[in-house]
């Protein structure tokens, strides 16, 4: 059975496990801490320890590193039965435009920000006694996430998925996001109600309960969260 | 005919500029400062100002926006006489791989911020008057780079091309980043003799004729690079 390593509030690790599960493709689960890699991660990587996890492995050994290679490997190797970028070239595009705004900007502006304040910082803090959070990094991402669920809450009320008429790669790729956000508590959804609504969609796929079934030890899920950075 | 809108100096753009000339593709181009985006930039792109240039506009008026949508989209409507991305699934898995290490990783840490402090930061304080350059993120850049093309001589020395046999996209970001930063005068190229060869070979090829006619008003080329961030 191929092995995907991964970190589990990674939000591209988490849209690879978002597509592995829409395409069928039954896997293993090897929790990773990119940070601090195993050896295993270190020996499947040829281009050092940093950034490159997910790291997907097939029976035969061949591994796939990194997000943008696996989504397209997957979408290519699958038996056609599932499409994540379905359409005409330039429906594709868009999927992928939306994907990549996903993953550079939203990312760069809030996801990244939160999740190494509220959690990596944590490990790395117990793993060497320092690295105590910045609360500026997490208030600015906490006013960053506004206008770009904004955003979102226009795609959701053009078309019935992010990007057409049918389920994407794009709608996994802001569920990955959101989903490792919400299980911080990080995500005002009351304000949001389409992008509430678009996400109870998704969240009602069989393909997400793999996501609703983590738990991070250490990392408390909503009421655990502690106010000091709002 | 096409129109590509860009920043000369921004790689991404640069890889893009690469593949159409090695696609045999004719187009205009529509320089842009993406810090100042002209009306018809902010009009091409539905995801607002920020960071989602290059932008390529077909004869029909239809838009691809961003680097990873372009690729694809290329290499899906090329008629087939030239791949940026040949091979088996698995093949094509590596070359993306490499894309992204640079796009990613190599950006991060060597790309951007040289970028941002020698040539943007120009742009920026010319229109309002502060933002001085930081020079420990260059100095950082400048030590990051050098494992970096020690890893690029590694793969230099496996293969013909980076990723294989054959000239493909990893080839094309890793000449778009470091002919931006050689713009620059911040290569060291010396030390990397094999990383020097291989980018001999690419720099020779007709398609990168474009990007030697780069000339980008108010930034030096090497002869005129200041010392003063070494």
């Amino acid at each position: 059975m191929p092995c995907l390593y991964h970190f589990s509030l990674d939000p591209y690790a988490r849209r690879m496990r978002l597509a592995l599960a829409e395409y069928g493709i039954e896997a293993t689960y090897q929790e990773e801490r990119p940070w601090q890699p195993s050896q295993a991660l270190l020996a499947l990587n040829p281009s050092g320890p940093a950034g490159l996890t997910p790291i997907y492995v097939e029976d035969n050994g061949a591994a796939v590193c990194g997000a943008e290679a696996l989504t397209e490997y997957l979408e290519e190797t699958s038996d056609g039965s599932s499409q994540l970028l379905p359409g005409t070239a330039l429906q594709r595009a868009e999927i992928r435009r939306l994907v990549a705004w996903f993953d550079v900007k939203f990312y760069a502006e809030v996801t990244e920000p939160v999740l190494t304040e509220r959690v990596i910082r944590r490990f790395v803090a117990a793993a060497n006694g320092s690295s105590a959070p910045d609360p500026a990094r997490v208030r600015a991402a906490s006013s960053n996430i506004r206008p770009h669920l904004g955003y979102v809450s226009y795609l959701a009320e053009q078309q019935s998925w992010l990007a057409g008429s049918e389920l994407s790669l794009a709608d996994l790729a802001a569920a990955a996001h959101l989903s490792a956000l919400d299980y911080l508590g990080f995500v005002p959804w009351g304000d949001y109600p389409l992008v509430q609504t678009w996400f109870g969609r998704i969240k009602s796929r069989p393909s997400f309960r793999i996501l609703l079934a983590d738990h991070i030890p250490g990392v408390g899920a909503e009421g655990a969260i502690s106010d000091q950075y709002f």
